[in-house]
């Protein structure tokens, strides 16, 4: 792969707000950037949907996540016409991107986190990119 | 440029509470750290700012991200004898940085991404520092 | 140290809900990674804690952090049967890392910044990561 073309993963939500495991597509595709050891930046480039890092062993926890979001939205008259303010809300307060660590070619994560998409206004056809950080 | 040396970006903010789009200022500086591939870190160094990426089409967005913010605040009798805690939590909340991608020495967001810096305890003169990470 | 060996830091939290400043061990174990200029990722491995940065000159903040926390969690029927959810989302919300410039061998930060551990589901025995990135 020429240096610096970023890989592409594709994530297809089903519902408004939801939250998808990515973490078998991440590892899956990691190899083809060739980093040995450093760090994976899985980037979202939406402004109404994010990426996360926790448990993803029971279903559960995602779900919790999902609607404690949608919860936490301040009930307020918001001024973008489109009328999705919350979603871009929770997009700007969970940031783009997650930044996780590489070592011999593999992500190490801790024993239960797993990488989630995080659908804020779909369902929609979603994209997530990533690149290689050098490491030492 | 030497090596390890960052950029540093003035911001002036006008209200106590505030998004400002920074999206052309981190552009124009980026080409001075020469870096080709990889991402840039976009580093606030203050406790009540931070950086958020957000739709930046439509000004409204960024005002009902500050509003939110603010709304999402709880009601808490804090301790911090300088009575700006709501600021603090902001930015831990926010957290102190965005990492960027970075490809042939163009930021590379998504098609509506802008990079706000955001203010929570203002008006002020701020920075934000940008540093070069490495890709393949 | 070989390459891409992490630094791991060992936390132990004393209560259910804690914030921790780990500025000094992240600076003490920074030098062991060899790295000259770029970033530093603290990486927080478990699902009911983070990192965060924010002032630590005043311990009233880091405490005043942690309630405005604990009070945004919104008051549902999560599913999860542990029976910590409030802790998985926060966890979610704040992000399993934060990465850090390093200039000269040296931790950057803010004058009034520091990194504290976030505990949300304590007391327990945590750890936390430092990775290299590096930069220009």
């Amino acid at each position: 792969m020429p240096a610096g073309q970023q890989v592409e993963i594709q994530v297809r939500s089903t519902e408004k707000e939801q939250v998808v495991d990515v973490t078998n597509e991440v590892e899956h595709h990691l190899s083809r950037l060739g980093l040995d050891n450093g760090a994976v930046m899985v980037y979202c480039p939406h402004t109404t949907a994010s990426v996360a890092v926790n448990e993803s062993a029971d279903p559960d926890v995602g779900a919790d996540i999902s609607r404690g979001l949608a919860a936490m939205v301040p009930k307020l008259s918001f001024r973008h016409a489109e009328g999705n303010s919350p979603a871009h809300l929770r997009a700007a307060l969970m940031g783009p991107s997650v930044v996780l660590p590489v070592k011999e070619g593999k992500l190490k994560l801790g024993t239960w986190q797993g990488v989630y998409f995080c659908e804020f206004d779909g369902p929609r056809e979603r994209h997530l990119w990533l690149f290689a950080l050098q490491g030492l």
